[in-house]
């Protein structure tokens, strides 16, 4: 089974896909999705650089799941408008192809306790469990190791969460109630 | 020109499609988008159906515009990362197509201002403007009242903000920037 992870943010959204072969996780491939090309103050130019840029990491390899962050409430309001902004364009990023992965959530404690064992490991910790899980030659950058981190999670959370992942699925098949049009 | 006015909310988007002939305006549709075929608590299923709706949309009446609410940060931190995701699924939704709109955005008070001609509008005053400036038989349901009241407010804000636009849309023709691969 061939899982995405996705930690989605506004200036950069982390994605990492690993392959699992019963227990054992094989290294396929993880980077950065940036957006600084967009114009500074152009939100929906950065919403469609995430979308697109989610949109190819499927198209070129293929997940059948898809493990995203369940992002934070910041301390700061107008940062969790952002941050949910990215993170909505990168979910439709996700479902937008005909093959589009089940789409399952973790939040980073979830994450945390899957890769490290426990909920309060610091990031240097993450990114070495991270390169000894998936047998790295070197440590991945922060923003790949978190989102391989999201990889791994949903591929430890195993049978369970694959049943749910399969439910989201089916409800993915509904098609959007559209009211309206020339009503007067 | 026409021009699709966008009102995100991850129960019910509203969306009003308007003609502009010089200062004059024409009604050509309105209506809602639902998302309660999604499951209860499946936001990744809630978020398709928006941007496929929204794309379906689009699709449909073709806008060479779009005017997008931009939302409120919420007293409930939790409500403002969801309704900032639906926004961000809505404006992947108008972007995602290879004949998408020029999104511009504005605030409720914005578009109180240009509708009713102060920001302190209650919800019945912006049905009855619109119903008046769009030459309407009755008045449009709140949802789609407030997305033909966005589309309103951007032809409204005419020649400087259409300059504005055609920024936007240059923007769009950037490519995500994705660094990464096998990088091991």
């Amino acid at each position: 089974m061939r899982i995405l992870g996705i930690d989605p943010g506004l200036q950069t959204t982390g994605f990492g896909v690993i392959d699992t072969d019963g227990p054992r996780l094989h290294y396929v491939a993880s980077g950065t999705i940036k957006t600084r090309e967009a114009a500074l103050g152009d939100l929906p130019g950065r919403l469609k650089l995430i979308f697109d840029g989610v949109r190819e990491v499927v198209g070129t390899y293929q997940p059948e799941q898809a493990s995203v962050e369940i992002v934070f409430v910041n301390v700061n309001p107008q940062s969790t408008l952002l941050l949910g902004q990215a993170r909505g364009a990168a979910i439709a990023g996700l479902l937008s192809t005909t093959a589009s992965p089940a789409v399952s959530e973790y939040t980073a404690l979830q994450m945390k306790k899957a890769v490290v064992g426990h909920g309060h490991a610091a990031k240097a910790q993450i990114r070495h469990m991270v390169m000894r899980l998936l047998d790295l030659p070197r440590e991945p950058h922060n923003d790949a190791a978190d989102a391989l981190g999201l990889a791994i999670c949903h591929a430890h959370a195993g049978h369970a969460m694959a049943q749910m992942a399969k439910a989201t699925s089916l409800t993915r098949r509904t098609h959007a109630q559209i009211k309206g049009g020339r009503v007067y």
